[in-house]
This record gives structure tokens, C-alpha cells and sequence, in this order.
């Protein structure tokens, strides 16, 4: 098997480096990932100025291909320029912080498994929720294990797998659960502050902690210490409405 | 009716005037926008760094607040904090560019709908065709006129509409189709050039024409000189794959 894994916190991130070193046991990984860290970029591409590949070692061995852009830019250049042989399954993470519910949306660890979706490819985003010391290598293990175990090939095309890990020891994860993503908006304030000069500037602060109680979804499986898997697609259409709309009759004295 | 405008080509930008002096006809216009141009920053949003917020004028005259952010910053902080009244509709463009197929997943314009719609008001982006002189005012009408036959409180929560009008003079417009979002990948190459430096570097070209052959979706209506409509939501969930994902019996053996 051949995996091109990339991420969002950049390549030199302890999460990336962990799911290397796991993947690698029973598979060829290819890296391509984004120089410095990208978190909240969504589905950002680098359209306004070129991009740049370097090669990134760390002692002594070659990583992989560093690139000044997106995760979902590392994941076309990989795809179109850098890799000799198409990956057999993309990979994004490990993200030190849960992509879950919204978050999804926001998130480069999922916009890269997305591109790989796009061009066909079984992609998986490998997320853990934030703690004081994340355990990336037990979270690795897990994730590796799902990948050794999971028929990807039967999801058909353009799915992404979304993998949340608990911030809790490995011994206590309770197991998986396949769930949908939460659609509720956090309770959302800003920090308004005021800087030296007596300007305003604000802060974006997110309180999730309400969700969790809607069964079914990935918030409340993390909560409850699950692994969460939600199946995801990049068809944004809500095709119950389709009818409803058409009815309108919107076309009449338009110009 | 109260609108709140934003857009990702910056408060600056004559499409998001051009809806601005239309909308505000019949409306109280509200504008909260990214100081300079963000687009393909899709769903983004500022974690690491505060945002800011500047009254802005044109010719004598107050145009809105200008952010240093992404659009979907505009509308959190616009719903948090600036606006003294919630707004009935959220509108995001006109956006230079269309926004249609998998381009819907790296806009800025739709993230910016997206966020009006998680806290549950009903949303439209709306992006114009690049052609060498956009017309934006006819555009504007267009989408005026839609706002105003459209019965947007029948669409329920977390809806957005995706509106892209053609780049052909209205009188030639057909009318209006309700479409699917596309989600065909385009055919997408890099073009590596050597710096003076003797130092590779790449641009990303996407190549949609391939993909309007499809019946039924945004690319193919606007392709045929129709004004796209399509509503898009936020749950990216693969419903029909939960059960399948539900049998395949992942969680033994995992620590």
C-alpha cells in the first residue's frame, strides 16, 4: 500500500511525524505538507502567489516535500508534480485539536483529505483533541490499525473518512462509533481588548461544550471517550430542496 | 428587510457597491468586510492572530466596517459584536469569478453564506463569471430582484442559496435553473517555472471545461447562459454510508 500523508500543522509537527513512523511499518508514505503550521486555513488554495517544494530532513533522513502553501496545495502538487506513483489511500493529521461538528468546515486537516477525495483517492483526516500532552504514538497506532483493518475500497469514490481521537490514555477508549457530523453552531463570543495605543482589537473564542449531548453525532461520541468515524462527501447540495426551489418559478423579468 | 453584505474581494470591490446600492432600495444594508481581497481563503477563519476594525468611507459617505480577516471573520464578528440589530438575510459577493462545482468548497464568497446559515439566517452568495468588464450593476438587479420574489423563510434553517450569473449581457440571460453543485474534479495541472535563481516554482491552472456537459448542475446552467441557483447546506455527512461504515465492526482490539 501507498500512502501520501500531509497535514496542517506542518511538517515538522509531532503528530505528522508519529503517523509516519506508524504507516511506514506496513506501507510506502510519501510526505508533502505544508512548511509552517496552516490550522483554520478551511479549504484555502494558493492561487495569488507560486508555490514552493523543499526537501525536508530531520536526522539525516529525508521526511518529505515541504511546500510554502496549504494543506490542500501539498495534496495537487503531490498528486500532479511530486509523486511518481499515485497513493493508494491519503491520509491528513495527526491534527492536534478534534475536527469535529462546524469545525469540519474550517479545517485544512479535512480540506486535504477532500482534494484527495476529489481525484478519487480513499482519503482519511486523523484528528486528536487537545490536552497538555497529547499521545500522538497510541492515537498513531490506533489510526494505523483502522487502516490495516477498513475495506476502503468499498466506500466508492469521493468519501473522506473524518477519525477523531478522545484526549484520554488508550486503555480507556471505549471503542468506535460511526457518526454523523453536528451541524449546531458553538456559542461564539469575542474577547474584545484594548492594545497600548487604546484600539480595539478581538479575539474569536468557541464554547462547544453544549453539543454533545445530541446522540448520533461526533461531538458526543468524543465526549463520551469513542473513537469517532463520520463518513464525509464534498457534495454541498441540499438535494431535498431542489423541488421546492424549482417551484418558485424565479425565472420570469429577470433582466 | 435588514441585510448584512460581506464578500471575499474586499469592502473596496465594485461587485459588493454594485449590491450594496441595489439592495439598499428596499433594504437597510449593513456592510462588514475584509479590508483587502481573500479569495480562495474558503472557510478560514483568524485563530492566531486579533482582528481589527475600521469604519470605512467613499466619498464622503460610510460603506461599512473593514476587517483584517476572512469573510467568515466579517460575519461572526458582524453577528457578534458590530451589528445593533440581527440581520434578516445574509448576502456575500458579488464575487469577480464564478463559484460553481468543487470551486463552491475553496470560496471565500459561499464561506461567508455558510456562516449566516449556522446561526440560522437564510443566506446567498453570489459570484458573476469573469469576463473583461464585469457588469456588476445588471448583475446586482438580478440578484435584487431575486431577494426580493424569494420566499426565503420557507427554506428552513441551515440553508444556503449559491447564485452565479453568466458572463453574457443580461438581455441575453435565459433565465433561471436550480442546479446541483458539480462535483466533478477539473483537470488541474501546475506550471513550474525557474526563477532568476535557477529555482523551480508552480502555479496552479484548473481547467473546467470538461465538466458542463453534465445536465442539472451549476457548471452546465451557467455554461448555457442561465443564472445558477443551487442551495447548498453545511452537513457534509455521507448519510448512506453510515450503515455500511456501521457493520464493518472496527472497534475490537484498538489499544
Amino acid at each position: 500500500m501507498r500512502i501520501l500523508l500531509t497535514n496542517d500543522d506542518g511538517i515538522h509537527a509531532p503528530g505528522l511525524l508519529a503517523l509516519k513512523n506508524e504507516l511506514s511499518r506496513t506501507a510506502e508514505v510519501d510526505v508533502v505538507a505544508p512548511m509552517a503550521e496552516q490550522s483554520a486555513v478551511g479549504h484555502s488554495i494558493t492561487l495569488h502567489r507560486p508555490l514552493r517544494v523543499i526537501e525536508i530532513e530531520r536526522d539525516g533522513e529525508l521526511v518529505g516535500y515541504g511546500v510554502n502553501g496549504a494543506p490542500a496545495d501539498c495534496v495537487k502538487l503531490a498528486l500532479a508534480e511530486l509523486l511518481d506513483e499515485r497513493p493508494d489511500v491519503v491520509v491528513s493529521g495527526i491534527n492536534l485539536g478534534a475536527n469535529v461538528g462546524v469545525n469540519v468546515l474550517y479545517s485544512g486537516t479535512v480540506a486535504a483529505a477532500i482534494e484527495g477525495a476529489m481525484f478519487g483517492i480513499p482519503s482519511l483526516a486523523v484528528s486528536i483533541e487537545i490536552e497538555d500532552r497529547p499521545q500522538f504514538d497510541p492515537a498513531a497506532r490506533i489510526v494505523g490499525k483502522l487502516i490495516r483493518k477498513m475495506p476502503l475500497a468499498e466506500l466508492g469514490d469521493h468519501v473522506i473518512l473524518n477519525v477523531n481521537v478522545p484526549a484520554i490514555p488508550p486503555s480507556r477508549i471505549k471503542g468506535v462509533k460511526v457518526t454523523r457530523q453536528s451541524v449546531r453552531a458553538p456559542e461564539e463570543a469575542f474577547d474584545r481588548r484594548t492594545d497600548p495605543r487604546g484600539r480595539y482589537y478581538y479575539w474569536i473564542t468557541a464554547d462547544f461544550d453544549g453539543l454533545a449531548e445530541e446522540e448520533g453525532t461526533d461531538v458526543n461520541a468524543l465526549r463520551d471517550g469513542y473513537v469517532s468515524i463520520t463518513p464525509l462527501h464534498f457534495d454541498m447540495t441540499r438535494h431535498t430542496l431542489l423541488q421546492k426551489l424549482g417551484n418558485w418559478d424565479l425565472g420570469g423579468g429577470l433582466a
